[in-house]
């Protein structure tokens, strides 16, 4: 079940969802409260706070394809700064040192216990769930620099929800971008170049990975610019629709 | 005064150095609590655990040389994740995965508060005081992923320390790096291309600036490989000497 929606398995909020408050942290078996609100009436946060956030570069062909590169023999690591996170329905910032700020829709995972060299057999075992994410990106300030920590790290630039979906299956699922409702990204999740197990496990031999920390997946094609003013809607089968607004700083 | 050891104003600790307990965390005016040890008594740990630790890269005109680049116009910046710190004394580990890792000696800044956008002029409001970092570094995959992230990022591969020094002016500090006593580093931070306060300025327009944060400002000419068993340490005047032994993992 989603951990802030739990009559919900997974799939696109309906009318009747209540939240149900938990008593603790996520990890672990949840003690409900008793106390719920109706979906509709509450403001979710962003699911986690993480430590740190690493993200793949270049993970689906057709967007390695489309950005004019190539495939990587290894996964492609870089990092986003914690102060990136925002939740659903907060406004990504778009700065002024860039004239084209990006969506980039991704499949997130959430790192339930601390692990660092974690065999490819075992990394469902030390996940605590998955959720969306828009991997913001001011793509004239990432071909500027080269290293890409700027350009993908301006505060709001990591919109991470709508909530941790702890049951599902990560091999094969739907994902989806729509900007003011016109789709632009659409594809699996098994066409992810490196899927999540070899990502935890490559990862973790790099870095102790602790709980609540993220590691967001990759992004197919079909990345494009956002506006002031319009909307951005990631949706990932099983898991929820993170929506959020773009705003000019 | 160096936080960890208020006895000390700056400097390499001596004989008679005593360490005083702080009642609480190290921003703000600290409350001793009265109780003392001798330096050579205690194990130092890392200074600070911070949130997010900003790196600069070629930052000094004679290690851009030595490295065969370009100047930025532009700080480069990128991240090391907050799993790589580690404190005085304690071992970096060389992972298999790389053929070289490299020491690279550097002034830290430690920020005191919450901020964004912060003009040159007042950049020194927001530091809570400098220590010293090794920006250790696997050279050959640096290279071979052109993204820095993972070069960077193995566990232990930043030790900070021996403690905050709050009093000192960052503006033309020397600092030398030595493997095994032979000095392989020795410039002055006056050669900084982008001085501290435009660091701060420069990464607070990007990001939120959190306690603790950590700015490495980049390592000057001298950089080199490592060996199992070797011994490094890193000198800035008014801070002290940060000393780690090297070990294949």
């Amino acid at each position: 079940a989603a951990l802030q929606s739990p009559t919900t398995a997974g799939g696109e909020p309906e009318a009747g969802d209540v939240c149900a408050e938990i008593a603790e942290h996520p990890f672990g078996d949840p003690t409900f409260t008793g106390r719920t609100w109706p979906l509709a009436d509450v403001r979710l946060l962003a699911p986690i706070l993480p430590t740190k956030i690493v993200c793949i570069g270049k993970n689906y062909a057709d967007h390695v394809s489309e950005m004019g590169g190539e495939t990587p023999p290894a996964p492609l690591i870089f990092m986003k700064p914690s102060t990136t996170v925002i939740g659903p329905g907060l406004p990504i910032q778009m700065p002024p040192d860039s004239q084209r700020v990006d969506y980039e829709g991704e499949l997130a995972v959430v790192i339930g216990m601390p692990c660092r060299d974690v065999p490819e057999a075992r990394a469902r075992d030390v996940v605590l769930g998955y959720t969306v994410a828009n991997d913001v990106t001011a793509r004239d300030l990432q071909q500027a620099d080269g290293q890409w920590t700027r350009a993908k790290g301006y505060d709001s630039f990591c919109p991470l929800g709508p909530w941790i979906e702890t049951t599902i299956d990560p091999g094969d699922l739907a994902i989806r971008t729509e900007l003011d409702g016109e789709v632009r990204q659409e594809s699996r999740t098994h066409l992810l170049l490196h899927p999540v197990e070899e990502l935890i496990a490559y990862i973790s031999r790099v870095m102790t990975l602790l709980p609540g920390d993220v590691i967001l997946t990759g992004t197919p094609a079909g990345v494009g610019p956002m506006a002031d003013g319009q909307q951005v809607s990631v949706t990932v089968e099983g898991i929820g629709t993170l929506t959020n607004p773009v705003r000019a700083r």
